[in-house]
């Protein structure tokens, strides 16, 4: 059985992919499956250290996460990665690279994720203290056919993680819960 | 049952890392173990454009090799590296890091590397075409306690192979085959 494949957090600083991905992390290891999260923040100190926010050395680094997610989707473990990826065609690149693939967009309103601010990042942005920020000084480009939206603004972490897990067992990735339950 | 574990080969450029690291993908492969090679020069383009050949861009390289060993080590891949890894303390860091390390130094003479030269380096750095070239303008450090010396210019690479299975059985890491065909 191949139970390996990606699921790709896209969204703005401050939307919520982390919280997602560890959320979603903790219960698929509850049910047995190998997994690891790719934080673009952690990633970054690994991966691409000395790279900078231009739009080649963003793709560069997508390109990376999407290359580590790729190598362990076909080792049978579930890839999850957490980045803004702001790019439409550099995230398209990496789901034709990769195949087995679910971008989840994690939408939020700016004014939202301004009011958050849990790193600091926007007030410095707004303040013209960190150029290329995506969402006040650099594009973000939301996904056109995303496998799974989730409006983090609009309800709590925990239901957004359950409709994930809900969409990749429709989709075939997982089993259902249920049916692994009763065996 | 944990299963995963980092094989790394170091050597200098020609002393048959490579080939290797692909004989013994193989027959783990035939074994039902998931594998994956990290050729150096394939993890260049996939990791390290731009990185160079000084100490510290070699580093890095080894480092990001390295880290891509560790996870899918703790996924329960076997992981294989076959990059030339020239210093000893970045590969000692990189086995302290990953825990589940087997180190096999490819020893090959250098005047054999030289004569092999399968990729017309070895010519164009005695030409000073390539400065810091492992061997010729750039040093190497072999490893002072590998699990596994295989001396390439001695036996041909399939007795080579054989001798790094039965020393991953001996060392724990894989199931004898005998057993395994006896299941």
């Amino acid at each position: 059985m191949t139970i390996g494949f990606t699921l790709w957090f896209t969204g703005l600083s401050g939307a919520g992919k982390t919280t997602l991905a560890h959320l979603v992390e903790a219960e698929l290891r509850a049910r047995d499956y190998k997994v690891e999260v790719l934080d673009g923040d952690v990633v970054r100190t690994h991966l691409s250290k000395g790279l900078g926010f231009s739009r080649e050395d963003r793709d560069t680094n997508i390109r990376r996460i999407g290359w580590v997610c790729e190598v362990l989707t076909r080792n049978d473990v579930v890839a999850i990665a957490a980045a803004i990826s702001p790019f439409r065609d550099t995230r398209d690149e990496v789901r034709a690279r990769i195949g087995r693939f679910v971008e989840v967009f994690v939408d939020v309103p700016l004014e939202v994720a301004i009011a958050r601010d849990v790193k600091g990042l926007y007030r410095k942005a707004l303040a013209g203290e960190i150029p290329q920020f995506t969402g006040i000084s650099d594009p973000y480009e939301p996904p056109l056919n995303p496998e799974v939206i989730i409006r983090s603004a609009e309800e709590p972490p925990e239901a957004s993680a359950a409709r994930i897990l809900a969409a990749l067992e429709r989709l075939g990735y997982l089993q259902p819960a249920r049916q692994l339950a009763a065996d």
